[in-house]
């Protein structure tokens, strides 16, 4: 790990001088560097989790599921990287007799190189140093240049040695992992993306720092591709039939997701729609009560926790927002003290900073008058990661302009659900269109986020010593492909 | 069609009021839109290639042959569509006894909504109003807004008439597709670009105008995807058993693909990397002898002829630059002389302006001593849509490093055969690291083109009602789906 004035040009070299073994070395290699880490990591776990603790404050319950999540992602993206057939591989035969004749086409994707990853300062485990971005990454054949989240220096130090030591048990080079430490610094950062070397970046956090490091990618000689997560205020819809049956267990529910983790998920139900009417007021009341009785606890960092009390202050200084309810006690420090506010849907459609992510354990209520102002709803947001809504079966086919719209501005639609709690899957979708990320096109969380760091390669009438294994005509992988337009197993005959 | 000092705001409202209903639409719609379409285009087969001949004076028998390519493509589309496995659905089903309880997701892949494609100058129909790019766009469920190219605005407006009337036989909203012509005005297609209503723009044409609009896309408030297939040198290796075994013939096949269609591919071979020695003399001498036998032809438009000669002349200019031969005749308005010239490796690797591509009937062939020179070539090359290989299958291990190299480079690698002719089929790439192209994760030919314009939506625990037939437990459409991590055409049990 190294802390300068620049970046040591020598990290970036380096992750660059190991891509060409490890994009050459059989996925089978891969696949064990990935297990490797995911032992190790259980290995060292009480290690891990404590650090973590001391840093975060996420306490040890949480932390020692992120690690299980983290060690679990791993083994997933290795059995991704076994199976072999994400690398979508497709072969057209030659057809002499054809004219022109026709030449023999095989394409796969391929890695594009080092990757930079930003560790996530509210997943210290599962979104940083061998997190999800890494995983995918080394999965996809990419090294990894790692940049320590600067809240969580000793937690990635500690995973950081676990990797590097992976990488040598596997005969892997030195530099496809290193981990840099940039504290923050937002220069060092942009040097990083604008690096002649990077091929890609991974980012978890702010929109203004994700904006700073897509503009700084988009402006190089040579663009390279950002993936930014950054937030949003996963809107959730409630319906009439819904408030009328369960309203008071609803409010609940939702005061939980709300300040699970202290808020500090970029999926947590920043924004609740529901319409006025019967259950709404037991709705808002149960709500209310849940978050009061929540006690206020520490945040990621001190800043972090006083940018959230600038959003609370904001909130409740704001026309028309009402305070429902907030945790007692202490505001100092870190402390992030749980809070849910009100305000009718005319005013929250007039106040742009009302549609602004806050970041931590605090939600609005917005209270509409019928369906149809959930709509004007909807129309009125900007992109996000989720939007979830409750609604009973007989009313559901009331909301269908609502859900039509939902579905052009958001990466999952979940119904009946609360959006913290990220599955880990090959279905899963956590992205969505801007601001929620720079590239709706991807995902950050479950199989697919392999391919944030692949493109495809055609290799045309290649001899088969010089295709990869994937395309050569015996298919000694198995792997699904597409021959000739039909998805088989098979060789070739 | 309309050409005024500004973009109407009506063409992307309209394109924007369409989708809705577009995307909606059952596949089989999609699919019959494309079909309709290429069949008017054959029904209007003499009238559509006498207007391109006018235009482009390219010449009947290659314009018979791109709108054959045109209805092809279509109709590839069109089966792409009617097969539906495209949309890479997932399905990660529900497990109640798992604690906590893993919730039912569903993704597949889903259009993007409006997109304005730049029609080619050098594809007058297979890359223009009913081209690929149209054709990739309209199968993914986008509307298009085309800009007609201004040096074919009459082809622009025949086939423009035949897609607008093929939406109307569909029942297809008007707004789905309309034809701007902004007659090159670079403000006017920086305002399509940067309207908050476009969502993705695909463009074919020169580094200048692809990296404008380019910019312009990531500047927005809302950055969006822009696919903007540039051009490139397309270098050509000849290794020293090759050049020996086949010299001449190798040199007469080169200098055909480099002056077919008047130099107007953008995979024209414009490099050539081949190493003194036996076969080396006859190779040059084939390929000088066969450029010289080329009669001048009238190049697209006159600043395109233009450009060319400044591109010869800058050649011819250079130091080390010897000219080897040059067709006979005039210089004069449209007409593109067919040229070759020569340079030592030393020369070409100290004179950026030699790397560049010079748009028309040229060609340069530098002069190595060694495969290792070769190698040395590559390493000081950006980004390429191909690179062709020509060994003998002795010699073809030498070549491993090269190669190695030209992997990280192109996005199509050939061995043996000439990079222009480019077949349409689910295995092609054509695509490149830039400046080949400004997103190396695509292709614009090939069924693949259609993953441009789409992006990824889950669905999480959504009644049957809610999702899209894809999704269903019936499988209705038979398509192929990643059931918990196992690919089937099978319905859910």
């Amino acid at each position: 790990m190294q802390f300068r004035g620049r970046i040591d040009e020598r990290v970036l070299q380096a992750a660059e001088a190991s891509f060409a073994a490890y994009r050459a070395a059989p996925a089978e290699t891969r696949a064990r560097l990935l297990e490797e880490i995911a032992e190790a990591m259980l290995a060292k776990r009480d290690e891990i989790v404590d650090v973590a603790d001391q840093e975060t404050k996420l306490g040890l319950p949480r932390l020692e599921g992120e690690l299980g999540r983290t060690v679990n992602q791993l083994r997933l993206f290795a059995g991704v990287v076994r199976d072999g057939s994400w690398v979508d591989a497709r072969i057209d035969t030659r057809d002499a007799a054809r004219t022109p004749p026709k030449p023999d086409v095989r394409r796969m994707l391929v890695p594009l190189g080092p990757v930079v990853v930003f560790a996530a300062s509210n997943f210290p485990l599962a979104f940083s140093t061998a997190g999800g971005d890494t995983a995918s990454a080394l999965a996809a054949g990419c090294p990894v240049v790692l940049v320590v989240h600067p809240a969580s220096p000793g937690t990635g130090a500690a995973v950081g040695v676990i990797v590097e030591s992976a990488v040598e048990r596997c005969g892997l080079p030195k530099g496809l992992f290193s981990c840099v430490l940039t504290n923050g610094d937002h220069e060092l950062n942009l040097d990083l993306v604008k690096h002649p070397l990077t091929r890609a970046v991974a980012f978890t956090g702010s929109l203004r720092g994700g904006r700073a490091l897509f503009d700084a990618a988009a402006s190089r000689p040579d663009p390279i591709p950002v993936y930014a997560e950054m937030g949003s205020t996963n809107p959730v819809f409630v319906l009439p039939g819904a408030l009328a049956e369960r309203g008071a267990a609803l409010g609940a529910t939702l005061a939980d997701s709300a300040t699970q983790g202290v808020g500090q998920f970029c999926t947590k139900p920043g924004l609740v729609f529901a319409v006025d009417g019967a259950g709404f007021e037991a709705f808002t009341a149960a709500l209310a009560a849940r978050v009061g009785e929540k006690a206020p606890a520490p945040m990621l960092y001190d800043a972090l926790a006083a940018r959230f009390r600038e959003g609370v202050a904001g909130l409740a200084a704001t026309t028309g927002v009402v305070k429902l309810s907030a945790a007692p006690g202490d505001e100092d420090g870190r402390a992030g003290r749980p809070a849910a506010f009100q305000v009718s849907l005319d005013d929250f459609l007039r106040t742009p900073a009302l549609h602004e992510e806050v970041f931590g354990p605090a939600t609005l209520v917005v209270r509409a008058s019928s369906v149809d102002d959930l709509s004007r709803a909807a129309d009125a947001l900007e992109g996000q990661l989720t939007a979830s809504v409750h609604a009973t079966t007989a009313e559901l086919p009331s909301a269908a302009p609502l859900v039509a719209k939902l579905e052009r501005k958001v990466g999952r639609l979940l119904f009946g659900g609360v959006p913290t709690g990220v599955e880990v899957g090959a279905a899963m979708n956590h992205g969505g269109p801007y601001p929620a990320t720079t590239d709706a096109r991807t995902t950050s969380v479950g199989t697919a986020a392999i391919m944030r760091f692949v493109r495809p390669l055609a290799w045309q009438d290649a001899p088969q010593a010089a295709l990869p294994v994937e395309l050569r005509d015996g298919n000694q992988r198995g792997i699904w492909r597409l021959v000739d337009g039909k998805l088989t197993r098979d060789a070739l005959a």
